[in-house]
């Protein structure tokens, strides 16, 4: 039987989400409804979708009983509650990064899905693409020997877009696109916790904080480095650097454009 | 009339110089003298360069009246005594970089050479590249809107090479790459002194920095991040990224390569 999806919010990321979503075997995933706050919103999505049931609430949509995983693509200082209103419900869910605004709201909807014994996952997409399945394969294989350093940075001018400069809708670009960067980070090192963490920014008028860099400090004198702006568009290129070798990522994440140093050139794979 | 150089130590930064210098015209450049601790090493050096004048000593090369300029190749924590030797007899002086070991050094040369009313430089060659000519050029031009990251990094490993992980030679890779990265960082906003410093870095067993990540920040919010390393490769590439536009330099700085950002894309100029 096929996974069945429900949809929270009918923005522009569920609708991106929904495109990719139904290019998989109908077999295997379907789309059964979609909330917003706006019936009308729902609405025109499921119509555009072709999806059977939507809904004007989020509750309505996390009491019906053949929506196996809800996908949560509300704006971050929202995550929570919707998190929370899902997990609750006992359904699955699907979360868009970052999972929530700070660590005590993360704690609390890792806490609930746990205690309702649901799937919690949060949907950092770069983690699946083959790039990062390709990196994956060379650490495990020792390629690189010992890795040292892991720079990377995600840097895309973004001031003219709402979500990403106003506080009070999840804005800055840690929270935006910052992570990417330290999944990457943590991705690399295992998920091993870091033993110090520097951070260096500068901060909007409206209190949110435009370009940071974040410098981390791993056991065994191992060192990672990424910046993240929403003020000035930056390579967007990653680097893991070992003993042995050193891999560089092109800024094209979603192709397997893996670098790999020979001397002091680079041999693209 | 030549300029008249002395240089100072016969090792292998001072032969790269001096073939360097000899490839311009004699009648604007001469070597007239060498210098090393042993009187051997100066009268092989003055052979293989066809230099007229081989010394023993570096004090034989201050008396020497028919020097204007010495170039100083020694190791780095004897630069403070040897630019003393040469600015107290009136010497003009080039010296290799890092100038020395700490501020309080670098002061004290300062001083001497500005009491003795002789010209004074640190050897850092970078900033003589045509590629740095091309971004003083665009900067000035205001191409890139206002600089608002600067981000560099030198590392190649060096684990080999005593100077650079020897406690009593100057070791540590602050000293040996990592201050490309901050002349770098100086050139592009133009020698103003940063408001704040933050360091993360590792050290080795003799006690020297094998990498490290630094995180300047300037007035108006501008920021810059480098890093440098003696273990590990990294691709030594460098970005200035501005409201109106992002530079990439490529790792081959000896070349005119300047990247400009065309939307997400890099166009070669």
């Amino acid at each position: 039987m096929a996974t069945r999806w429900g949809i929270c919010s009918a923005g522009k990321i569920s609708n991106d989400f929904t495109v990719a979503l139904k290019t998989l075997p109908a077999e295997e995933h379907q789309v059964v409804a979609v909330a917003a706050r706006k019936v009308e919103d729902a609405q025109e999505f499921a119509g555009k979708h072709n999806i059977p049931r939507s809904y004007g609430s989020y509750e309505a949509l996390a009491r019906d009983p053949d929506v196996d995983v809800v996908y949560i693509g509300v704006i971050h200082p929202h995550h929570l509650k919707t998190c929370l209103l899902f997990t609750n419900a006992k359904k699955n869910v699907l979360c868009e990064k970052p999972l929530a605004m700070n660590t005590r709201e993360v704690k609390e909807i890792l806490d609930s899905a746990k205690r309702n014994k649901v799937f919690l996952m949060e949907a950092v997409w770069t983690r699946f693409f083959p790039v990062s399945v390709e990196i994956r394969r060379l650490l495990a294989q020792g390629q690189l020997g010992e890795v040292k350093m892991v720079r990377s940075e995600f840097g895309v001018p973004l001031m003219h877009v709402p979500r990403a400069v106003q506080k009070e809708l999840g804005g800055g670009s840690l929270l935006d696109v910052g992570i990417y960067c330290l999944q990457f980070t943590c991705m690399v090192y295992n998920g091993e916790k870091p033993e110090s963490i520097q951070a260096t920014g500068v901060c909007l008028e409206t209190g949110v904080d435009e370009t940071v860099v974040v410098s981390l400090k791993f056991s065994g004198n191992r060192l990672a480095v990424f910046t993240c702006s929403s003020g000035v568009q930056l390579p967007n290129e990653a680097v893991i650097a070992g003993t042995k070798g050193t891999i560089k990522v092109s800024a094209k994440l979603s192709t397997k454009s893996v670098g790999d140093s020979e001397g002091l050139g680079w041999k693209r794979l």
